[in-house]
């Protein structure tokens, strides 16, 4: 069954490089957050996210960016994906290098130059799957019409200061699949946040991003060239690469393909696409989202999101609560390991087996400085 | 060098059959509090009680009082102690019972049964050895010249409800080695303890105990039969039970010689010494203490006795605290497991290999439920 929403082909490139600071120690330098079994039913959040956009886009033409220490994970973890559809970047660079990076590499495969690219994330909770992939398609189909830089925006639901928001003119206009973007504005002030949240023109940033290959590549010749400018380039290496992979060839010509996509990747400028590019172009719009999201930014998130216990407890793994509430408590320790909260509430509780931790909930955010800690003491063992 | 303060020979009793319930995970079936290493300088609390009393009453005098359960883990403990000087009480019985069976000890190594019994506990902070040692000296050379029955008192620093109290006319007469004891007074209400904190007629019981062997038995022939008549059999019994360990012989008398004192122990009634035999005594009385004690009762009990970090979190083991203020931290995990608490305060966190415990540190002493909880579970495998 195909529901694919447009005439063009559609990639999926999905982002999955992050360190997972903040839900250590679970997460580690080897086991970032999309990596955690935070889904529904244990699933990893990156399996949850191809798994949301399975009917629109098949697995072949899924690629997942990530940083050459997380290949192997995420390969072990994902078996049903082609390995070459997991892709290394040679050094790390912000976003707009990394896209450039998927856009050459969808050239490469798809010679036309006008394949739709769907910059999805594996590090959000969705609730509703059947409205986002609604409202992917919305964004599919506007992007391949107009050549629009096409962004998915969240209706806020707070006045929250560490996101970035998109401004429109009006999101009353419900026909249209996409709004027309007026500005992107960087993470505001408390009163800020609050105009925001109330006056019915901006829409949180999800960093999800919807565009025809070969507009996205216009774009950046204009407004960020020394990005724009080695995208074909790349796509040239990476097509080398490809034709001496599928002969299993390793030859001079391959060695020299890699060290040139290896010097091109490594020139561009260490730059978001949010900064880069979004916040240049002139043909930006936004499809209002009609899903409940949430960024999963901390062990405390977990209250939002998994169903509690009587006491509001959100349990993983065994755990004895007496006279405890509102804890979030994660039992990954060694098998048979019991963990107890006594007379304790608004807590992180996470036990690992070379790691425990215990923070406030309204302090998760804070867990990274207990990692920073770590790494400055050398503990890259507990990393 | 022998600082003994008395002319009769001393023994000394302590009681060790403790469930070690409050100080869970660390503290196990096998290991109840007396056996960890909550000492200064990691030793056990048992080997601390051992070395306060050693100037006065030599190991071979020492007498440990303990269940089956807990006999080889003790011996384990105390490799200085001659193994027979660790007893193990044929069934469970509370603190009446225990001391005629210390009594019958006594007078099975002793034949002359004037002895002096000093009854310890290895389950208190004693801040001020050589003030400890004065007290013991006072209340024997009492109990010696009087035979009265002693007890030291511990000057009450709060208005607590969790210990019975001991009455007496008046605090002010600092000649005397001991004071009478007016009555013993049962756990009061709140009120009541300040009544007794303010009054100076009121000492908190210490469950330290000082006689002679044969006025104890002349006492509880008198106020406890039930007890006080079976002394000389249990002593008779152990007397041929030490005849037949001193020449090797299994024997059939050995034998029915243990059926004998296992008979007569479990035929006694469950009572403790003070309301068995010291509430309805005459001839009692009691040495003032002069130095600080704390019965270490539960977790939180380590923020008095330890000293703190700036931020007055006492931490035990390898524990990174960020922003955490006023915690009780114990890693005893496994080797390089790290505990990191980041922006909490006033918790009680324990990790042992196979058991973490999170508790609010004024809820300490409620510890036991979750060991409770457990028991109920089935989990003895972390009890």
């Amino acid at each position: 069954m195909s529901t694919q929403p447009t005439n063009l082909p559609i990639y999926a490139v999905i982002m999955a490089g992050g360190s997972g600071e903040r839900f250590w120690p679970l997460s580690r330098i080897r086991k970032p957050k999309q990596l955690l079994p935070l889904g529904a039913n244990g699933a990893t959040m990156l399996q949850e996210a191809l798994d949301r956009i399975a009917p629109i886009v098949p697995a072949d033409h899924v690629l997942i960016i990530t940083s050459a220490v997380l290949r192997d994970p995420i390969l072990e973890a994902l078996p049903m994906l082609p390995a070459r559809n997991v892709i290394a970047e040679p050094c790390k660079r912000n976003t707009a290098p990394c896209l450039a990076l998927a856009a050459a590499e969808i050239i490469a495969r798809d010679g036309s130059g006008n394949a739709l690219m769907a910059v999805l994330t594996a590090d959000h909770f969705i609730a509703d799957v059947e409205a986002f992939r609604k409202n992917i398609g919305q964004a599919l189909r506007h992007a391949e019409r107009t050549g629009d830089l096409v962004t998915l925006g969240i209706m806020p639901s707070r006045p929250e200061t560490g996101y970035g928001y998109i401004e429109v003119e009006s999101l009353t206009n419900k026909d249209a699949d996409a709004i027309k973007v007026a500005a992107f504005r960087e993470k505001p002030d408390q009163q800020t946040a609050l105009t925001y949240l109330h006056d019915g023109k901006h829409l949180w940033n999800s960093g999800m991003f919807f565009w025809r290959v070969d507009a996205l590549h216009k774009v950046m010749l204009s407004v960020l060239p020394e990005v724009g400018e080695r995208i074909l380039s790349m796509a040239t290496s990476l097509a080398s690469l490809h034709d001496a992979a599928a002969t299993a060839a390793v030859s001079s010509t391959s060695d020299a393909s890699l060290t040139e996509l290896q010097t091109t990747f490594a020139a561009m400028p260490d730059i978001s696409i949010d900064y880069g590019v979004m916040e240049r172009a002139s043909n930006v719009a936004v499809v209002p989202a009609s899903f409940r999201w949430d960024d999963v930014g901390s062990w405390d998130s977990l209250l939002r999101l998994r169903e509690a216990d009587e006491a509001g407890n959100v349990t993983v793994g065994d755990a004895l609560t007496i006279d405890a509430h509102r804890n979030v408590v994660v039992n990954a320790g060694p098998a048979n390991h019991v963990v107890s909260i006594v007379g304790a509430d608004n807590l992180v509780v996470v036990v690992t087996p070379d790691a425990t931790l215990v923070c406030s909930a309204d302090r998760a955010q804070d867990v990274k400085r207990a990692v920073t800690t770590l790494r400055s003491q050398g503990r890259t063992d507990v990393l």
